[in-house]
């Protein structure tokens, strides 16, 4: 029977993919939520049947493969994916999909219904999405198409194209749960103002994907839809917050996703599973009418930014949304438009040739072998084409990662405790680690500061100056002599004279594949991701390669930084993660998103091309 | 004796202007700072003969008059200033100074003199400045003067203009004191990044001005350089806390000056001394390197902007900062260039028709009699120049003003009392009120906040928001349905159909003239004023017309909003603000920097060609 298969095989995924909470240690007293009601538990199982429930029947996979870690080649197998649902999902570059939805090659209805189906087998193999409303996407998909048909002409620049949104993208009349119990039947009585531009826009948003509770998190977790898993090995997260659609775009179940990031949400699940991400400086994309986390909390804030399998969609949705003049839909949105000429690198020297900086370490912990590799392939491969790459040393990381945390616990943890109040346990990788370090910082402690919030951040924009003066290094002696202590530019000199701008793109290293289930890590990517939330700065991620056994050998202990350091360096093993995808972070400057998204192109041409010619060494 | 006199007329105006501190009822304990030092006002009297010292003897009035409350007229019957002389310093329009040094028909070092000894005449009249560097800001001109000689080029869009500049923007190799007694002797080791750009284009900062004690007041008043008066009626404040601009500026003693604005300080004491300015919206003008209060408190932040007595000044500032491209050398700078298209109101229909709205009243304090006049000259202005004008009916004002005053409070007073412990009272007028009524917030209390800060910011995007949305309220229900509760939309439906952009533009009453010594009468003006701080909205201020006793009798009492409102109705009389001037403020969006100019000197244009046409009642 069709649905006892079907119910087994989500019982089975709840259960066997997830540990029992009767085996988590109990929370502090402080952290425990009181007066639980007795059927909390029952509640969230309940939401996830009707979730279950909204799946058609004919997409249910049979049977699921339970014992595959890698499950990226399920949709061509399974064979419930068309010749033609496999070639249009597969059609990473958004460009041309959107080329033949405007030709009316492939109606908007069809695309829907391929990224749909596969959306909801990737949902049956990594449980990566929370709203499922296929008759309702279709419907606009239909209206997008009847436009055409009807006009000739299309709605907008994403015409026709299926958009998956994390679960705080409100939509009229579906509920946003955003991962908490209590948010169960909260039904949204209007659109969030990015989806009202992507309507707008001509955009069929078709699903909306799971996060972790609380959202402050590198994985993605909760106790009403469950663990989200990476199709490249189900044993490991495809990271978080934004992990529901990491897994989802990595699957090809969307051609283009939107999450949100606060100190990495978009970048580490971007890395994890192999996309391309964009995290613009703050207020770039309008996020008003979005749920959040930590509301209030006005001195490092989220953005939202586009996820996908090429840089094509990072593009197109980012100067789709800035060609809707987002600034008079969202008050604190930038009245900046897309600018081409930014995009052609005007201050980079049109970026024929570009001079880049690598920190190969930033001095806090230690990126894993792959890691390495993917930076030293970087550099060749940028060398190659003409380009120059420096070497570029940290400063100031811990400090500047330190005032961040002390700037996310501001409120004591009263955000998360209030919305699991009375309606489920806080989960416990979002609590006070047991594995204290020296490096650790105060994080969900009741009451609140001692001193004023504010006294701690006087430094933010010494930080944030002193960060970019060294960007301009080689002109920081002659521009920027008295925004601070010089001493802490500990960079080599340029090799590449007076071409300041170029100086400006950084690669750091995002330890992209140790996240695994229940370590409690996220501060290893995070002290790499934090950076650029803290000051601002636009950055990217893009893929470079996958774990390699062969080639990634363990490195004999390096004279640890602290105890972190040395736990991290104690996880990787290198025959733990074949396959798993590596990925970089480009960094610009602050609201520098169309430079930084040329940048990305280039250097990720430069990698396809070199990819071709060389042997990955 | 020549010393002696000068010394005598100094010394007479620090006692005789300012009430005896021995008058002041105590403070409350816990604002006593501990362990004053018997000598503190020894020490802020030695620096005040510091910098009398510093002015050259032969540009000492002799006698300073002393019985008259009007002194604008006394630059011009002084004697000390040359026919060219005087027709440099009343030469407002800045582009024809910058013309006129661009030709070499005046050097730098004789608009500078120029400027220089009016600059030093205001000073003996109001007490506006606190440093004054004679030879070092005419060795700049020089500088100046020399590169055109040499090169015949100008440095830069600034060449060889004298700018002076509120007692934050630090100068390399001078004291920054921003009134407070412990800051005497703080020599800057670097200029701010402000100073550095106006040196890169060809400018010559020569004077810095005077500020109130903790910058958060409006008024001008400090333990070191004493009180700045109104050169309008001595026995008025000049506002604050930019309140050495306005007084300098009003008496023509510099084109062009730079102040800053938290919650009015740039457009209080422009109301107040009949001045142009620009408040732009946060981080669109370079504020790195410059000393603040408050640092540290993200959530209604500082910003600069420059007055002048005329709008030209304004505009060719503000197109000057911009075009060095701030952002280079301030991270918290927007990466916004100069748009002339914005300029040219490409989003206002070009301005060809505009529509304003006019808030009569906020619904919190009314304006007095002057300012409703100034509203209705405004009004008839610009309907009889083809504009059209509708009413405007305020909403959330006070929940928005006690939200930014909860900011503002919300470390406590800790910041005030750093930097007084130790080193001089804290100034009475910015303790606690005695006269507490219904509005009433928390200002100077310890220990702080007992719920997070960041709770009571959750609301202010949708205060911005909701505002921004009302400000298109002909296009509410349309583009803005699902942004927010409809029904405090209450103003009239829009006269001008549906050219929705125009109607973006506010005028709103600036109650200009009530400000009295030791009245501690912030909040009156602060009404009007912060609002456009919590939203970040990009104003100006203009100056429309003076108090007429004839035309502006008190109105019979209204029926009173609160106690504030009563007491305020309370202070008007007609005969005794005489010539005060009037200004009105005009209200854009956030970073519309260039409309907001543009706008104003439409406005301006108006009433300058109306006030020769048609009678003023």
């Amino acid at each position: 029977m069709e649905s006892d298969s079907s119910e087994q095989v989500w019982i089975d995924f709840k259960t066997a993919q997830q540990l029992p909470l009767s085996a988590m240690p109990p929370p502090p007293s402080s952290l425990t939520t009181s007066l639980l009601p007795h059927n909390w538990q029952e509640k969230c199982d309940h939401r996830k049947q009707a979730q279950l429930d909204s799946i058609p029947s004919e997409w249910i996979l049979k049977p699921l493969p339970k014992e595959q870690l890698n499950v990226m080649a399920i949709p061509r197998q399974c064979g419930l994916l068309s010749q033609l649902e496999l070639e249009i999902t597969e059609t990473v570059d958004i460009a041309t999909l959107l080329e033949n939805l405007r030709l009316g090659l492939w109606s908007s209805v069809q695309v829907t219904t391929a990224f749909y189906k596969r959306a909801v087998i990737a949902q049956q193999l990594t449980n990566c999405l929370t709203e499922i409303f296929v008759e309702r996407a279709l419907a606009r998909a239909k209206e997008v198409d009847d436009h055409l048909a009807r006009t000739g002409t299309v709605l907008g620049p994403l015409h026709g194209l299926p958009i998956s949104l994390k679960d705080q993208f409100s939509m009229e009349g579906l509920e946003t749960i955003m991962g908490y119990a209590k948010w169960i039947g909260r039904v949204a009585t209007s659109d969030c103002v990015l989806v009202q531009l992507l309507y707008e826009c001509g955009a069929v948003p078709f699903v909306r994907t799971n996060v972790p509770q609380t959202l402050m998190h590198g994985e993605t977790h909760n106790h009403v839809f469950g663990r989200t898993l990476n199709p490249y090995n189900t044993s490991f997260t495809p990271g978080g917050s934004s992990g529901g659609e990491g897994a989802l775009l990595a699957m090809k179940g969307s051609p283009l996703g939107v999450g949100t990031d606060i100190s990495g949400s978009l970048r580490i699940p971007s890395a994890f599973c192999g996309l391309y991400t964009l995290r613009p400086s703050y207020a770039r994309l309008p996020y008003y009418g979005a749920v959040n986390a930590l509301e209030g909390q006005e001195s490092i804030n989220s953005v939202l930014g586009p996820m996908a399998n090429s840089m094509s969609g990072v593009k197109i949705f980012t100067k789709a949304i800035l060609g809707t003049e987002p600034w008079r839909r969202d008050p604190l949105v930038l009245r900046k438009p897309w600018s081409e000429s930014e995009y052609q690198l005007e201050y980079h020297g049109g970026g024929g040739r570009l001079c880049f900086a690598i920190m190969w370490d930033n001095g806090v912990v230690k990126p894993h072998p792959p890691l390495h590799r993917a930076m030293r392939t970087v550099k060749r491969a940028l060398e190659a084409a003409g380009h120059q790459v420096i070497d570029w040393e940290n400063h100031r990381h811990l400090e500047i990662y330190k005032n961040a945390e002390t700037i996310f616990a501001a409120d004591g943890g009263h955000d998360y405790l209030a919305e699991c109040e009375g309606a489920e346990p806080l989960i416990q990788t979002m609590q006070l680690s047991e594995h204290v370090t020296d490096l650790e910082v105060p994080k969900s402690s009741i009451p609140i500061l001692e001193e004023p919030l504010v006294k701690k951040l006087v430094g933010r924009p010494h930080h944030r100056s002193a960060w970019e003066a060294s960007l301009d290094f080689g002109n920081y002696t002659k521009k920027n002599a008295n925004l601070g202590n010089p001493t802490w530019i500990t960079g080599k000199q340029p090799l590449c004279g007076q071409q300041l701008d170029d100086l400006s793109m950084q690669l750091f290293a995002l330890p992209s594949h140790i996240q695994r289930f229940r370590m409690a890590l996220t501060r290893i990517d995070s002290f790499y991701t934090t950076l650029c939330s803290a000051l601002d700065l636009t950055c990217s991620v893009f893929p470079v390669n996958s774990v390699d056994p062969t080639l990634d050998d363990i490195q004999p202990p390096h004279e640890f930084y602290n105890h972190e350091d040395e736990h991290i360096y104690g996880i990787y093993e290198a025959d733990k993660f074949p396959g798993c995808p590596v990925g970089l972070q480009l960094i610009g400057r602050v609201q520098e998103e169309e430079a930084v998204i040329r940048m990305t192109e280039i250097v990720a041409e430069i990698l396809k091309a070199s990819f071709m010619g060389m042997s990955d060494s």
